[in-house]
């Protein structure tokens, strides 16, 4: 699915094009938007007291990117276990590829910071990630 | 009092210089770091279950900086009561005024938000403010 | 005119809600967008050979925001004479104001930064400009 | 090589924890002093005409960091070839790995963004990064 976003004028640094850690934050964005576009709300998640930090992340960079630049994030599931999760991006302007990377993710309670499984725990979460990582599969 | 800074690239724009938001960060920086050299680490204020949330800030910008400037940010209390506390900072490079700004705080109790005293609620804090204010006054 | 946003995860501190120096930044995006709803896209102004840069900037905050928080930014020309111009933005969610803000700019020419007088040197700028600061008038 | 930093307040988000995308920009702060202890500061690169984009970037996340971490980054390079090359770091606190990463870059030349060869074109900063290299190897 494709979390559409502009270019904003401080993401970019003095080489005119944006920052290479703001591909993070847009990975961000992309995969909190997606799942929200699975009945998912990250906000509503943590309100349940689960955490989804990330455990790694890598990016490739292809064409620069720069201020009022519309992009287009494709972003799926590329792994979903009920404990542990990746999700692929990949970031184009006018049907060219700009960046692809992939975040890899676990689940944990809030506060304890104890691992969550959760096909066990939370059934319902894990029936809508399952959905998610199938209809986004590639 | 002066906190000393070198500018990231990752905080210039494509306009060549740092991005005006960038400032309030650096006023941030100089603030925790003058509330260190009094003997207060603003981590351990937090400890004690106190927030010092932003009220207001306002910056007039004269002159650019840009990557790799070494800055020198003076920093001092202009206003403490106990309950509100304002702070002035001038940065500069080679001696020139870069920018000049003010902000203003209250004091917090974690988890309630209730406005704090410290005067009545923490004395010994409120003393080490009262000197900070005193000692860095213009 | 209203500018809607959503807050990143990503713009939020540990006190739980968005940092004070994202404002900033997003009064910087209202106005790159209200500047595009009359015809005057930034990027453009840019090739044009014109720069905006921020003189000042004050914030007062009100209300916290947090992430996932769908915000209203109404922003509007306070001055402009075709050599200055400022701007004011007043953050709301849900009705709520959360902060107000101003923010001062004068225009430049790229490369030489000598100060550029929009009415004399680039006309349909100014009519623009003009139209936009009626047209947004409190 | 270790380069020294404290966290900063802005850099946490709500999780309470420095936000992942902030280890990029600690890279690069790492990057750019160790250059610098090496006689290159990054200034006098770009003067020089020469700019040295990232091409891609991973981190792997082992412990979280928050405000007011004194933190080491173990910087050196790990690959150089006078066309590219690769830089690793290892951040710990308290001697303990909080994460790893690497990052990949090219030189080109500032403006036509044609690709450098260092060897031929500007052997003494060749022979600074092979230096760097070397004594920096692990």
């Amino acid at each position: 699915m494709i979390y559409k976003r502009t270019v904003n004028y401080y993401e970019t640094d003095r080489m005119s094009f944006v920052h290479h850690s703001n591909y993070i934050r847009y990975f961000e964005e992309a995969r909190v938007w997606i799942l929200e576009q699975f009945g998912l709300p990250y906000a509503d998640i943590e309100k349940r007291g689960i955490l989804i930090p990330v455990l790694g992340v890598n990016v490739k960079y292809m064409r620069y990117l720069t201020f009022g630049d519309n992009i287009d994030i494709d972003t799926w599931i590329t792994k979903f276990s009920g404990v542990k999760m990746s999700v692929g991006y990949e970031v184009s302007k006018n049907g060219e590829t700009a960046a692809k990377g992939e975040s890899s993710h676990c689940f944990l309670e809030a506060g304890t910071f104890r691992p969550v499984n959760l096909k066990t725990e939370h059934p319902d979460i894990y029936e809508a990630f399952s959905l998610m990582a199938e209809k986004t599969k590639k």
